[in-house]
């Protein structure tokens, strides 16, 4: 820093610096307290917290997005609002209501669109990711699940009550809309492998799971497990089983059987199933520990205190841990090395060793829900 | 920042930092500049370099690794320096000489050890990221390949002359070194698969390929690809194509034909040789785009002008690109919608768009080589 002069005064009120000024953001993050409309940043190599930011409205249920560079975070709440945040800075850059209610988002792999999936009005809007302005408003006459960011400016979404897919493609001058097919009854959640090769898309309304190759030059849909979904007819759509996390490992695709203590192991070539693991309880995220055979499963209420990891080859526990009190989100190190656990009613984000299972450290946190970290900014369809 | 006072003086010539005195990291990366011992610290999002780092000795032949924050590269020199750099102060923490020829290192899962492979003497050597104190000397009686970091505070390595694979375990008390196997005749690199599973070890002295199943209670090598390898015998060793890369993709691997104008398609799961493809020259790198079917492949001299795209389904050559004199490199950003190719003898690091195979962008560099995106502070066998 040659003949850079920098005169700090107070450094200790803003932590979220080292004494130089200067801070790097690999090992930064972001949590979601969910009862406050705050966000806690945390620093996963000091295992600390550095700041709070407040004023981000309804964070019942939220989710982010990071900027390619990691210092700014795109957070989507549950009363539409999207707020810009800056984890350096530690402060809103801008916070604009966009919907009644909006459930997720995704930012283009330029980082230039940041585009928001909403419950109330529905359909799809897309920002500036600079300005936060308005680029485009796509309606669906539906709900719009499963936002992702697909490769070379575009986005994929679902819709709940029509039951189609949709690709949108930036990269042009002109936006351009397509419809990939219809995927069956009431769609709850989608999700893109991480080589952006198949969407995946999990029904409500009847059973089955439908699967489009984006790769395909005519992408289309195509069902399989005709045995996965809801069990009693009768089930009411309050309990929508949302945002339930699926895993992709040693070949296997591992979902969530809906409404029972068990998981589902299907080959992502054959698209059969090849194995179910009991567990704890109903399934709520199933998560990769990275660079390993292993997944990590929380559940849904009552049963949510708990923990398991399981062993993609052998498709048994090898491990319960029990965290805290509702345990919401798990956030591994990029490199797998810990886990990062939110227990919502313990007030506490607890880390876990995922080799020892020891826990070696917490934080404190406010209704801790969402835990994401700064390497997802390098992550296709998150 | 509430509370903070900075005073700025002669802001322009710290062109790492904003006007606000932040900077993020994920968006930077490192150019090796083999002819004048400098690297170069480039900004992806402006596709710019911001600032150079000189005084790191012989980088001829050099690689790097990140620490977890992003904040520091370790690089490591053929003059056997290792070199500390802070590329937010863009300046040199620490510069050590810890042996005579050392061709590549890891820094363990944790971003607390950084390891170094040598030629000349040999062996290992393990330092403390923090201090580059060393902690470790692993002496092997043999040059050494295919250093990588392997979960859990683990290192793997192979000896060249004596064509042995060992783990050293840093994760207890004391350091742990374990033997794999004999893996064969002069092994010339070695690679380990992206979720850490699978070990891969390529021969010169004979034919074959190696692999050791690092989630085995107790691996142990495999030979496969019986015909893969040297097709005359009298091939002198410093013809030796150490360091090509390998991917993986789509079920497969992707190997050089060594010596010929080919890529090698094989099975991820059954070993088996799947398919070849004719290419432009002798393969270097062959590098997945990420988030893609595709493979980039460049080429030795003299046909080192050229880049092909390969489609890993039809196992066909896509697209051919001329990006200058002496293509060294290819790094992809990490959502892949753009690649950065040095082309050493025109000074250049040029930019393409993958979707249109456009020149987006270029950035003048000395003798550029390596390109190195802070995103790999988060993949693991890096």
């Amino acid at each position: 820093m040659k003949a850079l002069i920098l005169t700090l005064a107070l450094v200790t009120a803003s932590p979220a610096l080292a004494l130089d000024g200067l801070r790097a953001t690999g090992d930064l993050g972001v949590v979601i307290e969910r009862a406050t409309g705050s966000v806690l940043i945390v620093d996963r190599s000091d295992r600390a917290a550095i700041g709070r930011i407040d004023g981000l409205g309804d964070l019942s249920h939220a989710a982010l997005t990071y900027s390619p560079d990691e210092r700014f975070a795109y957070v989507f709440g549950r009363d539409g609002g999207l707020t810009k945040i800056d984890i350096l800075a530690q402060k809103i850059v801008k916070r604009i209501v966009q919907g009644g209610n909006s459930i997720g988002g995704a930012i283009s792999d330029d980082g230039r669109l940041v585009a928001v999936s909403n419950y109330e009005p529905g359909g799809v809007k897309v920002f500036d990711a600079e300005t936060l302005e308005q680029i485009a408003d796509i309606p669906a006459g539906a709900k719009t699940i499963g936002l992702v960011d697909v490769p070379g400016r575009r986005f994929a979404w679902t819709t709940w009550e029509t039951g189609e897919a949709f690709l949108a493609d930036f990269s042009g001058p002109e936006m351009v809309v397509n419809k990939l097919g219809d995927v069956g009854k009431n769609p709850f959640d989608a999700v893109l492998t991480e080589d952006a090769h198949t969407y995946l898309i999990g029904l409500f309304g009847e059973k089955g799971v439908t699967a489009i190759d984006l790769w395909d030059e005519v992408p289309k849909p195509v069902r399989f497990l005709q045995d996965y979904g809801k069990t009693e007819d009768d089930l009411p759509v309050y309990k929508m089983p949302h945002l339930q996390g699926w895993a992709f490992t040693e070949g296997q695709y591992v979902l969530p059987a809906v409404g029972r203590h068990e998981l589902l192991w299907v080959d992502s070539e054959s698209l059969e199933e090849v194995a179910r693991t009991p567990v704890h309880g109903q399934p709520v995220f199933i998560v990769e520990q990275p660079a390993s055979p292993y997944v990590w499963v929380n559940f849904a209420t009552p049963l949510n205190d708990t923990v398991q990891v399981v062993d993609s080859r052998t498709h048994e526990v090898v491990q319960t841990l029990t965290p805290g009190a509702a345990v919401l989100h798990m956030e591994f190190a990029p490199r797998g090395a810990e886990v990062w656990i939110s227990a919502r009613d313990d007030n506490t984000v607890a880390i876990y060793d995922t080799r020892t299972f020891e826990r070696v450290g917490e934080i404190a946190a406010e209704s801790p829900s969402g835990i994401f970290f700064t390497a997802r900014a390098h992550r296709t369809g998150l």
